[in-house]
């Protein structure tokens, strides 16, 4: 099928993939005075005295708002708040089909990240948590650790955390595949938001010795160019040697995982790869390297972000039931123990990981449940 | 029925009078492949390319956002955002089940004008109308006048234009049914959003001979503590003399028009105006003056905001079917013309008025047509 034709047919057809509808009746003037005036004065003035209860009296328990401005879309790049509508509704149509959650997309004219933290810390009070979307780097992190800072409300940053956790998650399963254990030299190539998030959750679980690259090559601590963000994640590497420098990312490492672009490497970079290699190619939707060329090049356990192939690494495996989590637990914020015990649970959801079955299907129906259960977990252990 | 006490009961039934539900499948990978990734693309694209077509590939022609500060809500003053929801909610209910609209409560954390400017400029591209509502005055009227002049979508604050159009309908059948002309005098109580938005819409219609008056007495521009705002109403009224002055509101006045607070007035000052007098006594939940008590002093035409008296003055008359009308013909303001034109919809929709008929029913099926049909109409004309 051509997707991109008939998505555009469907979209015209659609007119739009959410709605907004009343769940009470206002067809008499009693259900007015009981849904709005006078009635509703009285809720009003419960929620004054008590902001928590806006979680009993109004939808907020579950509403979750879709934030991006546009900049980082899919594959697409800077396509502008107007034109990143459609990811966000269809986004916002997972959140409510896989884990019953009420999602707003919010799509904002601005790309300054003070305006940007701003506005969503003035909308907060309508919502119970928000989901960061598609926002370019380095910019995404300021933002979220500014909002996760300020807010009472859950914010996560669906690029950098989602990714991490499922490709964590996937890593776990993977490296019983191969026998290999912490110590793997994992090479990242991506220095942007998902890459550095990928590096630093990576490291939280005791991953430590990766090396990063950006189009310009690898990352080192004496590059003049480096953003703060990217310093920080390099600090916590332990790689050092020729493989802390080395010239082809992919020599000597354990693992790849990839979130950069497609068809950066083939067979022969494999090979140069430690014995067993792990390929996680997750640029979508061409790979940095397509599974059959990787396995040609002896890679023992492949995934990719897309679905036509096993081990599709793909974030719908954890933001509905992380946020189905955050929200029936009223959790503040997203701890790096909760993306930990996230990754877990999507990982031991796999009782004998294989080399084509590493990571759950995103239509398992154990994954939203588990997921939620693991962030509500965490929050009340800690 | 104890409405408040009801309503509390029902709230924490319902846990939120609105959802946002998907409208299209995502259950197989097929479905993600076109509603999400990789098939989106394609829509986004488009939108990229001319951003009209966010009117066609999305939800945006049909949702609208109600926004506000939480400073002017109902009669229960400035309770804050997160107190605000419930009554921004009921709107959003009835935006659903009125016009078939999908309306979106966004309740922000600031006072701040440019701050609520500023927020609301940046998610215009998520939507197709900003309704706003319960902002308190005179901030009200610079964030409106702000945002009509910024934003390519149409901007209405209902307490102020949506009053002023019931009104002026109401008007336009009461002097129908008392045989009076536009020269009468009117008496306004109340120099806030609604009143001076009242006196606005009148004096364009042509009814100029007006008064107003606040909580301190009849406003004359020699007082040193009026706004801007108030100043530039006072410029419009063409009354002089001693009905230009005067000390008792009502003295000498055809017309009384309330929307100030309970009970300042009795029969007997009603008694004060010209003959066959007509009271709009607006206040929320208590009437400036109660209906039997305007009856008695002689009053020939008696409307107020109440569901149990006659003539019921509701802005629910008029924004459904405002936005109905602006959204379908992608109306990008809304015009004094349009202001007029829906009054005379509303107005016209009553044959023969009566002394108990001049303003039809929220629940009269042929409002929301007839008012959306008369924004179209002026949008169509000019």
């Amino acid at each position: 099928m051509d997707y991109a034709k008939e998505s555009l047919r469907l979209h015209k057809e659609w007119k739009g993939k959410i709605e907004v509808n009343a769940t009470v009746p206002v067809a008499t003037r009693e259900d007015l005075s009981l849904a709005y005036t006078p009635g509703v004065a009285q809720p009003c003035l419960e929620i004054e005295k008590d902001i928590s209860l806006s979680y009993e009296l109004t939808r907020r328990w579950n509403l979750c708002a879709v934030v991006t401005d546009g900049t980082a879309v899919l594959g697409l790049g800077d396509i502008g708040p107007a034109a990143a509508l459609p990811v966000m509704e269809g986004k916002a149509a997972i959140f409510s089909e896989f884990a019953g959650i009420n999602a707003v997309p919010i799509c904002l004219d601005t790309k300054d990240a003070d305006a940007i933290v701003d506005t969503v810390r003035y909308l907060a009070p309508s919502f119970g948590g928000i989901n960061l979307e598609d926002i370019s780097a380095p910019r995404c992190f300021e933002i979220e650790r500014r909002l996760t800072e300020e807010l009472d409300i859950p914010v996560f940053h669906d690029d950098q955390h989602g990714t991490a956790i499922v490709v964590l998650a996937g890593l776990m399963n993977a490296l019983k595949v191969t026998g290999k254990d912490r110590g793997v030299r994992i090479a990242i190539s991506g220095a942007g938001a998902a890459g550095l998030a990928i590096a630093h959750l990576l490291a939280a679980y005791g991953f430590t010795n990766f090396r990063i690259a950006n189009s310009k090559g690898i990352l080192s601590a004496d590059q003049p160019d480096l953003n703060d963000d990217q310093r920080e994640v390099l600090d916590l590497s332990t790689a050092a040697g020729v493989w802390g420098g080395g010239v082809n990312l992919l020599d000597g490492a354990d693992v790849f995982i990839g979130v950069s672009r497609a068809g950066l490497f083939g067979a022969e970079d494999v090979r140069r790869m430690n014995s067993d290699p792990i390929i996680f190619a997750l640029a979508n939707p061409v790979p940095e390297i397509m599974p059959d060329e990787a396995r040609r090049g002896g890679a023992a356990v492949i995934a990719t972000g897309r679905s036509d192939f096993p081990n599709q690494i793909n974030n719908a495996l954890v933001f509905p039931g992380l946020f189905r989590g955050l929200l029936d637990g009223r959790v503040p914020r997203v701890t790096t123990a909760a993306k930990i015990a996230a990754a877990e649970a999507l990982a031991s959801l796999i009782d004998a990981p294989t080399a084509d079955y590493i990571i759950p299907s995103i239509f398992d129906e154990r994954v939203v449940p588990a997921v939620a259960r693991a962030i509500r977990g965490v929050e009340v252990a800690s």
